[in-house]
């Protein structure tokens, strides 16, 4: 690969689980370099990123905590694509880990969550005015991304859906954010859910889950075991449509960080969702 | 077959959707005869029982509502084993036809359910005392006796568990009784299930289901185009064991009752549940 | 409802088990009036085509087999919309009977299979020249036509997938004819799916499954207490998507036939699929 | 604790992904004490066995490659229990291994699969010389032998089953072992299962799978995402009954393994699957 045409990245938080996965990921994409490690974890400071990474040969990249002087040396660089950041920090640092990529022309993805509907439209409109593209993905899985759009389109057919997620008894909230996130979209279709056929009865209280709005249902089963899966079933009379998405590995979130990556450049302001690139 | 060693049978409530299934199930076993048809609707008195039952060829039973004469010709039978009277009617009648069959000595095989605690004691006694086998069963399905041994067995092993149940929207009640039953079946294991790993919060009420007791969790579901399908979820330390069952048909529950008739034969007292004859 | 607006429908093989299924659809659906019920079986000529259909009031519809008749009597009728024949018939007849309803300006929308390429070419010039629209469905379920889709939406996303289907042990063929159809649209996409990782090595023959073309694996299961199923499974590392479809009743197949009329009024030509009209 | 009452263990292939494993388990385990980790990998000698499978602290056992000094030791150990030693190795050095263990009194416990049958013999009857309890178990599992004897107990009701199991594209064989194992735990029953109702057809070859013996069928997925999963399904009339086993992670044989070092002290011969000990 000539590095003309390479997308230069700096990875922000790559000490962490998530961060250490991307620093594979990228480090194996035949169109990406990674040019920059940051973690403010005072025990990984200086470690190459590749090696804390599991790779088996460094990448001679090692990590930092100073971020606007890396942003300076890609912004820099001239013979390759704009660079990209990608985000995967704290709440409390990622507003101004954006804003000050955006300053030196570094288009951010960000994986982080926690960012207030406020701040978010203040990086909206620091992204429009620089006109520097942004992402901000809650939840990189493609797969989940799939399923929710053919729950959506399935919605239009069926009047009967109810949502159950799985999670490992190490996870305290419940519902799931995805699964609460998948019934508001079937809600945004104005359309009204399972109207009831009888007078319901719960002997035990709990036992018909938790309601969203009025109307869709969500059961949230915690076991050790289990990792992170989605059902949504819908019914009609005979028939029974499931759409259910498991996942078992961090990789799974890669394919979807790499086309936020590419993406990212083409655009002109702040996106949100991984579903508006697909 | 030749008749002296035949199985005479009475099937009360013979025009009920389980009584039809029994009608069709008994015609069709080869150690058995139907001698008699006993059901209280006035629609269906004198119609022949294959008949309606949906046989291709009539039986040659009419539909009587007249039990005690029919007792005691089944009993006046000399060439035939001892006779057994199904009974799949209603709540209020059934303790009065159970009587009745044993003072014959014919043994009653109960489907019915509602029979209050004090009641059945009053049964057992006197089935003991006449020396009469009689079986009352609230569940006939063989398979949900298995999937029930199957996780009592496991839970000696497992300490985490959940249960979920689904069932068409007709159903009014939630859980459903059998999921209950499977709950306290294994927490007569005497075991605690389910030790807390995190301060669980629920986000949105009902979320994480109802409990029997303190510990085992049951989620219900219930949607059209579901039947009736019970699912025990075993997890532990990266792995998943599953115990699932489904039913599409009363059919399935004709091995239960054939094996039930079959087996009050053996018995000189009043037995409770089909786990006991298995 | 006034008569003015209704639909017209004619159902050829009222007597059948679709038949009755759909003359109960119509009769319940209020844009619908049952005009005509045809059946070729002698033992049910002259019978309420209600009744046979196992509803509580006759629809004093009865049964006949002369099509022409009918179709002239629809065709007459001046007050309502243009008529639709709905056939589940026989492959030897379905080309007359759908030629016969163009001729009289009467919709088809048939669920027979077994046209030949040749005569359903023949049917689209006829009916293109009739200007009449006519719809071939070889399969009326508007959940397995989301599934597909659904299924074509995510083969752009992973490069791994297999499909199992489960029916009762009484279908003679495996694959099913619907197993093969969702691997065809998958492998139109024009992808190469399942590249090996390993050299696989068959211990026992038939282990991996059939494969459509090259690439696309199907499993076929047969059990009793199965009814009709369809699996399809993508795999990628880190996480498995599902999309399963489950049928238990012919009552499934009704949304697909209702919509089905409906929309034939609107064609002017000849569709095939129920995809189209989605 | 006190070391009195311990079991002393040494881990022979401590340094493989289960050798690691069982290092963590055991030094977890509040009635065993590590006291040999054994390997022949050269780039691991002297590496703390502790640190190298990921614990926090170092347990103060380096790896070695003498494996009779170490039997000599724990041998010599006379205020504790007789010692276990556990075999993650070759198939070419396991007979030896276990042979030098039982000549010092020392209990293997043995992982290690592709021992002859005649090999496996010669060491029974070492062991019943030595009058010294050895274990040999192909799974340790205690979830799958669960199911497995719950199949066993199905198969007494059922007629009708078939087998799915899904693995990880890098898996080169098919059917899987344990699959394959499951299928003669149900033949050894001495029962025809799965007659046949119809003249099946297979339109494209492989499509009902393989057939272990006459009758029962196993279909092997292989996609990646998929870790290890067992799916034995029984049908029958109107009911379906499955037992599904998901794995994702090594942790699932520790509770196998610590039962197996447990049990091997009471046993004065070699025994044969965990079956046995549950």
């Amino acid at each position: 690969m000539s590095k003309q045409n390479a997308i230069p990245v700096i990875i922000n938080g790559a000490a962490g689980k998530m961060g250490r996965e991307v620093v594979k990921a990228v480090a194996q994409a035949s169109d990406m370099v990674l040019m920059g490690a940051l973690d403010t974890s005072s025990e990984h400071q200086g470690k190459d990123a590749g090696e804390l990474a599991g790779l088996s040969e460094p990448l001679e990249v090692p990590i930092t905590n100073q971020l606007e002087p890396m942003l300076g040396y890609v912004a820099g660089e001239r013979q390759m694509q704009p660079g990209v950041m990608i985000d995967f920090t704290h709440p409390s640092g990622v507003y101004e880990n954006v804003r000050s990529a955006i300053a030196y022309g570094i288009r951010p993805v960000v994986g982080t969550t926690g960012l207030s509907p406020q701040r978010l439209q203040d990086l909206a409109d620091f992204a429009e005015k620089a006109s520097t593209g942004c992402l901000i993905i809650p939840n990189f899985s493609i797969g989940m991304v799939l399923l929710q759009q053919a729950a959506v389109a399935a919605s239009q057919y069926f009047d009967y859906v109810e949502i159950i997620e799985l999670h490992h008894n190490q996870k305290a909230d419940a519902p799931s954010g995805t699964a609460i996130q998948t019934a508001q979209l079937l809600r945004e279709m104005g359309k009204t859910f399972n109207p009831p056929q009888v007078q319901e009865e719960e002997k035990i209280k709990g036992a018909r889950g938790s309601e969203v709005g009025e109307g869709i249902r969500i059961h949230s089963i915690r076991l050790p075991g289990l990792i992170a899966h989605q059902e949504v079933i819908f019914g009609a009379a005979g028939e029974i449509y499931t759409l259910r998405h498991d996942t078992s590995d961090r990789a799974c979130y890669m394919p979807g960080v790499l086309l936020a990556i590419r993406k990212v450049q083409q655009l002109k302001s702040l996106v949100y969702g991984l579903e508006k690139i697909l």
